[in-house]
């Protein structure tokens, strides 16, 4: 049965009508499974979509830890996932059945009458469930090794970790709620939510097309992000390939959340040549301190006035550049939070909830969060409270197949 | 000065290339200032925005407390935040200086380049702020009663109650919560927030035009809400009028807020029937248990085939239905919100920030809110957590005039 969210409706009220059925009929007719919506992202194909897709405008993001040590518990819930989240991002009902009334609906009902909202869902697996719980300890792969601590790391262990994850970002809050949620719901008795984030505004752009958004530093965040178009840097940076030692993660990505406490307060009371200084760039244009338009490329090596760099040595955007690092480069899809403020101190508790996707975080996040978290002129005023590594495997290409299946090959 | 977000954007661009200047005069041209956005609410008039007008998609709400018994600190308070918001809701930025190198800008940022996206910021006086530290003890309207404890309340003391309130809807939640992190930093040494809250999902309708929305139970929400396009309804019910013992009230309403638990676990193990037993509805098209369609009029005399009331007696429709409260009525307007879990149960904080208005919460929420509190078969599946009362003023007509002027008059 596949009853779309905008169909249900309308056989909804027809049922009510006729007080019984025919609905499942209504909603499945060919002409309605080829009238895609146009704010409709495929789930199916190579790569999981939420990666290179282009960025949406809402995000909920949760962790689940698994309560059952059963493989095939693990593998039906999967299976239920994959499908779930199939119907989800083409604007359907959960699979199920939402009328009969001595039974609690499959689907919540939040979504009914919403449409895609360009909704994407990725999963990712922690370290965890490599432990051997599930007879998966051999298929570790050697890039999903442990974070290790980073100075001044303040992190929260139960907003931390996880044995799953569940990205889901759409253009409608409502519709990336319901996808966490209706997921939890589904792995009832299988896994338990262990921590979910909101991210009320995109942070970070994957296209020079697009403007690029701010951060809650106002700031613009991701203008030398990669451009997600093309494919010889995503296979560089973020696809994993070859060079795997395990088959099932090629076409994959490795994704690792930090949950960035920001110091509002603070910030709001630095001077605007502070802030620059901080960041390496103009607030207003986001043109780097030597250039005049946002994507000019920085010159490190000029000097201002007074004979000092004109980006500081300790400037968030010198230190993060990829002419600084090897080349080194990470794809960003960060998510403005707030979660209200602390009471103690009256001030926000709000941020950046940071995404980077990449091909090995040994490689990329790990070096460059070391070399972060020790000099960046930022860290005056953020703090990394929780953290989170997963492997996202390739994409589900078939409705026959699903997430991760080749883990148990 | 007044810049507007998208103009400020231009020019800043151009500044960096020119080093310095002229971006003030830019902005504020007459072109630009006819040319307003379509997406932006009249801040100024005789009644505030937020109220009557469409509710928007985003909440961001705050509550804030005095930190000073200064009379004159609270008024100037009133006016800085007054100029603030009718700046922000045009799309402009905060008033001052955002473009000095050695001094803090005046807006921090993050909304540069967004439309007003229909914010509206919406103030409300709380009973507290009339104790006599401001030597307005004598201005506290008798409508202004504290709220009586109700059975069952869990009231979180740190997230209730406030001298003062916002409250800011925007299509854009980026906008919404950067108007209340503005206020507070424009506050700061007069004011402290006490708490705040996102409301991620808009859960009730004003018209029977738009869609009703659904609340995070998967009902519609707000199907027999006040019409705010009604005149009469809204005097009748909604606006203090001449009844009031304080004259600066009217023309202002009551507002009151309570945080809503709702335990979604368990709801979503319910049964279809039982669901729509408890609101009296039928869930997917709306209509209650005697009707056909959304807007067809209960009929709470009708007979179930086994005898029993077709819309049972402690249905949350029926206890709370105007023909069943010698013609109460209130006008909601509530959001859904997430603030993600409780780590001891795995449960989602989630539910419903219910925000209603009306002329005295005497005769309207405290006798209605008594009755659902004993009888509402629904309280088996939600819990207040959070309540605030809040007197908002009438509409600020002009530009030199302030948000509760008439208090100090």
């Amino acid at each position: 049965m596949k009853a779309s969210r905008r169909g249900f409706l309308l056989g909804g009220v027809a049922v009510a009508g006729a007080g019984v059925g025919g609905l499942a009929g209504h909603a499945a007719t060919p002409a309605k499974a080829t009238a895609a919506p146009a704010d409709r992202v495929a789930f199916h194909g190579a790569r999981q979509a939420g990666i290179a897709t282009p960025p949406q405008q809402r995000l909920a993001f949760a962790a689940y830890d698994l309560v059952t040590t059963d493989r095939a518990a693990l593998q039906q819930l999967l299976k239920t996932w994959t499908d779930a989240a199939a119907a989800m991002c083409a604007g359907q009902m959960v699979p199920g059945d939402s009328t009969t009334p001595a039974a609690p609906p499959a689907d919540t009902g939040e979504a009914v009458g919403l449409s895609p909202a360009n909704l994407t869902i990725t999963i990712g697996f922690g370290p965890s469930l490599f432990d051997g719980r599930f007879g998966l300890a051999g298929k570790r792969p050697a890039a999903l090794a442990d974070l290790p601590h980073f100075p001044k790391d303040q992190l929260d262990p139960a907003n931390s970790n996880g044995d799953l994850c569940i990205q889901a970002c759409a253009d409608d809050p409502v519709v990336a709620f319901h996808a966490i949620r209706n997921l939890a719901r589904l792995g009832r008795g299988t896994v338990t939510m262990r921590w979910s984030q909101l991210g009320f505004g995109k942070a970070a752009s994957t296209s020079a097309a697009e403007e690029t958004p701010r951060n809650l530093f106002g700031f613009k965040d991701g203008t030398r992000n990669i451009e997600t178009a093309d494919e010889g840097l995503m296979n560089q940076h973020v696809w994993v390939g070859s060079e795997s030692d395990q088959a099932w993660m090629r076409g994959g990505s490795y994704l690792v959340s930090r949950r960035i406490r920001m110091k509002i307060e603070a910030w709001d009371r630095d001077y605007l040549s502070d802030q620059e200084a901080v960041f390496g760039r103009h607030k207003v244009s986001g043109a780097p301190l030597t250039g005049a338009g946002e994507h000019d490329s920085p010159d490190f090596a000029a000097r201002a006035a007074d004979g000092q760099p004109a980006i500081p040595m300790d400037a968030h955007m010198r230190l993060a550049a990829h002419e600084n690092n090897n080349g080194v480069r990470i794809l960003r899809r960060g998510y403005s939070y707030t979660d209200g403020m602390f009471s103690d101190s009256g001030e926000l508790n709000a941020g950046l909830f940071f995404i980077a996707y990449q091909k090995d975080p040994r490689a990329q996040f790990v070096p460059l969060q070391r070399k972060l978290a020790g000099n960046d002129a930022l860290n005056e005023y953020i703090e990394h409270v929780g953290s989170g590594l997963f492997a996202c495997p390739p994409g589900v290409p078939t409705s026959g197949d699903f997430w991760g299946s080749a883990l148990f090959a």
